[in-house]
């Protein structure tokens, strides 16, 4: 039982009421503001760095409101963020009223909230009329009465559910959240000749430097690095702080702003680092360098362990970079942008189901990527990345069967397809135009940007795909049947359009009507991972591309994700094992404590610390390095979501050349164990209903149920009850 | 010359260079900023109330840029609100620095401003480099680098040119804005049995009280009253404050703000009023009550002078009411909402031209009306105000000639026809839709506002002959041929649609596909000001509508203003002289010492206070009650512009039964006097050139010049020179 279920078991047991009150606010609109705080906190070199993108922000005036019934007079406390007034009846309270006393019977109660700077957030708390997410939002109430004083109709008003986070507590309003926080010391420290200290934490962390009783007058510089070399190169590093000591005062010299001065100092905005290099200017010494570990309090419900120790090294500094990671929301790297994109953070949502299952952080994200209307560019600025945000809620909705987060984003799903159907061409397909930055990745070979990328048009397919999968879920009959024919409609152009029969691939793109001669992985894969190719087209792809040496390799491990489902897809895993150990395992001998945003096993030395043209440009914590989590929890542990939220479940394990393997699967309420070896197999899964497949030389035993043989040396097994059940079976 | 132009005289006699600086922002921003603070002064006995439509905030990071070129090392200061970054030549420099030397040369200057709180701002100084309205502004940089380090193309970005206003001094921010304040004393005090005092400031007034000396703790009770009924009528006035004075701390007990106590305690809250009841709880005596006036420090830059003392009379009260509704922006009374409204304010521009000639506050409106994108709503909600915003823009470029605001504000109103054209039925005509506030009028009498209305569809015409116009200013071609046919094919429907042959009138509206049998005179005289009826047809309906005492009487002084208007377009200035009496005069005689939302002869003593179901609830200074303002300088004086910004005028006074008037009629940089009795006529405009039209008995005289008989007894004078010119002629 988590913690909050068996808080209100104990509240029923003392005979108070089971309401439960959380800080509320205009959906979405608590992520915007956060994220504009998160993603503001990136410095290039000291300088303060927000996104090139458009920047919303939330509403400011916005009016919650719900119908109550109490039985007997009831006093509520409010609090919230803005100045406010409240509305009993229709009727308003004079002044911004703490206490509020509701007589007995039924009411209507609205509280309208107006804050400029952070979203208008309220918290009520009484004996049964409290804030929670059964209130409605509205951000114009259309309330006008005319010369009688006549109220209007209010029908046309827009209301939404009220948004909502984990904030319960009412003396820690929602613009003051900040994540954990506990402190950690170096490891080691290098005196360097002129003056400075090269302090080493052992491992990439995060956070903020504190220095430790200075003593004297002056500046102390601060050269973060990942790397030894980052942090000594004062002149090229990425970030560096300085801090001015005088008398009394502490000035940052980066953000002008001072404080009095303590015993310690620590640093107002955290930096990423594994090395700080520390040089005062004369007249001023640091006794000692420490940091506060920032981190999200998330839990690590997924666990993996086998018996290769390289493997399982993979998965842990796998965990630990989806941890760094793992912020306010789910950002790219941890040292250089710090900002939410929407491409690295499709392949989080996925990491996380499989390590923590936090669904909140997925949410969050979704919203902040997506903003406010009107829409007026890419999210991210990015084509493919606005179409990985559909893919995303698919996803989602896949691994929880969340509707209700379906029906709140649908409508801005709406507006945010209008917006790619508005910029597509004469085929109906999607072409970069003046603004549009057509990414696919960070490629190590020329590749055109321009005309029709089929990589573009797979992952648009699939986003109409998502939007029919959602307006069935919302009941939107026009919508559905709309995207559905656009879905499969664009679907059945992909291999008229792409398809090179001598090639046996879909081709880069068409270019002013010309089909180009370009074969590259992208879209092959994508298409085979979408289920996109009849079952001879996808043999032949994979034989033709994706095994195919003279097609350019992938070194990003952003498109080897993709790269490695396709494979695991078909049953590769032996392949893929050694590919991770060559290549995730190559950052590991290169003594990576996190997963990189890019690794090319021919670079030598400092050759891995470049990228974007600058000697210390690459992130050496990068999310999306992190693919192992989900390679091994969905294609070796076996554990997928067949129905929405696992109400179906199924689990297809596979050993790829692993003596034994076992694990935890998170599930929205539960979770899926495994214990694999060649022999024998445990599963036990706590919400939730499927097969187990398997492949056995023989027919395997379980001591419940019975196995179906379904094809030569395949078996299956219903699982439908929440013990542990051992199978005995032979591997092939 | 103006007070600038001669400071920049003596700048450049000094040898200092000529440019001015002045804060910067994104345009219109500052505008939705500064009336969200001043919409949200509205207080409704106590309760804090922000307007019940769409509120808009800023964009929260914007990158101001400019190509400099400096002939030598030219070091700038830079101050903004909100935290930035400078680029110089692309790159981002250390910091957020206060000072920043540019090398000689030619460069490109980038700042980039975030500030969640009040629009991002920027002032930057130097000897050539300086903020002005020639920097350009973005809210999406989209300045992405691909992986070698090299920039993306930027030309995908949206530029605005920055937006300013007046804000000059680096050490007033534009969020530190405030207007104008002076001290003011009552003119009578008369004490009430229950201990409290009833302080009479003489006139309708705006400001913030000022307790004297308050001695003793307790509780004072403010109550505010347009008139003695009102403030007396402490559970129904429709404004009051408390402040709980403590040993050392005074609290406003409305906003829960608390403040040390000093001597005296001034209210945090404009108020309007005439009259204030201060009524002390025990333990508390108030030695005085003063005032601090609050106004806008405008020019009175047009006058009125004739020889009825009654008119200057309303003259001059208009003018006052025009005052203490030109505030931040223009707004509608200054009691009860303080809010910006589009119907009211398009009147408002109207008489400023012929009182303040402030094109700034005009521009302010209109920006603030139109807030920002998506379109969600009709402006303030309501169909006809939506319609008047287009006509405002119309009017400002008649009067200023300013093609800068047309090119700014283009987009704004694409979007917004775009969301009307949305709203359209089969006919092409607009309807209330759910959520659509169809007003008119506060009409006395019943009126549908079902189906299409006349008046709605007279009003869209005119706004599609804006857009035509406007289309043509910024150069769009296909958007002017558009509108344009748009407009000649709706103005070819209204009659066909809506005139009825029998009752030789616009009928109200078609509901249902039925021709109504009302006949007001809204859509009517609309089309007569708009030139919309041949002139037979105008005659007619002056005939059959305009002077039918059959036909419903108007009753608000706003649709009064359209009425005598159309009066006086029919040169029927006689009659509207004695309206005015009447009705202005009536208001004067019931003691105005402003003029009211609404007024009617019928009503007797109290019940001229009471509207909206309220005792108190008419607005007793409200914009449209000054029309006399407009009619006076347009119709009397007869000055209006014939191309845009005066570039030429037409002058045709009518003196309407009065044996003399002079006057001034300001325009963009100059204005024109007037002195007009039965035989002389003196006339000076320092700007542009034009006609002088008056009809005289015999062939009038002018030394300088000749008259052209242009009909019967109808006489003009081309006037091209700046001196005054002397006319004799004999008034018929």
């Amino acid at each position: 039982m988590n913690k909050r279920a068996s808080i209100i078991t104990a509240i029923l047991a003392l005979g108070l009421p089971a309401f439960s009150q959380t800080w509320i606010w205009y959906p979405g609109d608590y992520e915007i503001w956060l994220g504009n705080r998160m993603n503001n906190n990136r410095t290039e070199r000291g300088a303060f760095f927000p996104p090139f993108w458009k920047t919303d922000s939330h509403f400011v005036t916005v009016e919650f409101s719900k119908d109550i019934e109490v039985p007997e007079d009831e006093e509520i406390t409010i609090k919230t963020e803005g100045r406010y007034n409240v509305k009993l009846d229709g009727k308003l309270q004079f002044g911004e009223p703490s206490t509020f006393t509701i007589p007995a019977g039924k009411h209507k109660l609205n509280i309208k909230v107006w804050n400029q700077s952070t979203p208008p957030a309220l918290y009520v708390k009484g004996k049964n009329v409290n804030s929670d997410a059964s209130w409605k939002v509205t951000n114009e109430d259309k309330e006008w009465i005319d010369e009688s004083g006549k109220a209007s109709d209010t029908s046309a008003t827009t209301y939404a559910q009220a948004g909502y986070w984990n904030l319960d507590d009412i003396n820690v309003p929602p613009s003051t959240f900040s994540l954990a926080t506990r402190p950690k010391a170096h490891v080691a420290i290098i005196e360097k000749n002129d003056g400075g200290r090269l302090y080493d934490f052992g491992q990439e962390t995060f956070g903020q430097i504190v220095l430790k009783n200075p003593t004297g007058n002056g500046i102390v510089n601060i050269y973060y690095g990942e790397s030894p070399e980052e942090a000594l190169d004062i002149d090229f590093c990425e970030t560096l702080d300085k801090i001015e000591f005088g008398k009394n005062d502490v000035k940052d010299m980066a953000t002008n702003s001072t404080s009095r001065r303590e015993k310690d100092y620590t640093l107002d905005n955290s930096k990423a680092f594994r090395y700080v290099y520390v040089k005062p200017e004369n007249g001023i010494n640091v006794e000692d360098v420490a940091m506060l570990y920032e981190y999200a309090p998330v839990e690590y419900r997924g666990s993996f362990k086998c018996s290769d120790p390289e493997i399982n090294k993979i998965w842990d500094v796998g965990a630990y970079t989806m941890h760094l990671t793992t912020r306010e929301f789910f950002i790219d790297g941890i040292k250089r942008d710090r900002w939410v994109w929407s491409g690295d953070a499709v392949q989080s949502y996925l990491m996380n189901y499989y390590l923590f299952f936090d669904s909140p952080t997925v949410k969050r994200t979704t919203r902040l990527l997506r903003g406010k209307d009107p829409v007026t560019a890419h999210i991210n600025t990015i084509m493919d990345y606005t179409l990985y945000w559909f893919i995303g809620i698919y996803d989602y909705y896949l691994y929880t069967g969340d509707k209700d987060f379906v029906k709140e984003i649908y409508p801005k799903m709406q507006s945010m397809m209008d917006y790619v159907l508005s910029r597509t061409n004469s085929e109906g397909m999607l072409e970069g135009l003046t603004g549009d930055w057509v990414f696919v990745d960070w490629a190590d070979f020329p590749m055109s940007k321009q005309g029709a990328l089929s990589f573009e048009q797979v992952l648009l397919c699939k986003s109409l795909e998502t939007m029919k999968l959602c307006a069935d879920i919302v009941g939107d009959k026009d919508d559905a049947l709309l995207y559905g024919d656009m879905a499969t409609a664009l679907r059945e152009k992909l291999l008229p359009t792409f398809w090179d029969e001598k090639k046996q691939a879909l081709v880069h793109n068409v270019e002013n009507g010309k089909r180009s001669e370009q074969v590259n992985k992208f879209a092959n894969m994508f298409a085979i991972n979408f289920g996109y190719f009849d079952e001879p087209t996808t043999e032949s792809v994979m034989e033709n591309v994706m095994l195919n040496p003279d097609v350019p390799a992938i070194t990003t491990p952003y498109m080897r994700f993709y790269e490695l489902e396709s494979l695991c897809d078909r049953g590769m895993q032996r392949r893929v094992l050694q590919e991770m150990k060559d290549y995730w395992g190559g950052m590991l001998r290169e003594g990576a404590t996190s997963f990189w945003e890019k690794y090319n096993p021919e670079d030598k030395g400092t050759e891995h610390l470049s990228m974007y043209g600058r000697p210390y440009g690459k992130s050496l914590c990068h999310a999306w390095g992190a693919s192992p989590i989900y390679l091994l929890g969905r294609y070796f542990l076996g554990v997928e979501p067949v129905k929405p939220g696992y109400e179906e479940f199924s689990i297809t394990p596979n050993l790829g050349g692993l003596k034994w393997m076992e694990g935890t699967v998170p599930t929205p309420d539960g979770e899926i164990s495994l214990y694999v070896d060649g022999k024998e197999i445990k599963v036990k899964a706590t919400q939730g209903k499927g097969y187990l497949n398997i492949k056995s030389k023989t027919m395997p035993k379980a001591d419940y149920g019975n196995f179906e043989k379904v094809g030569p040396n395949s078996y299956r097994l219903w699982i439908d009850t929440d013990r542990e059940i051992k199978i005995k079976y032979k591997e092939i």
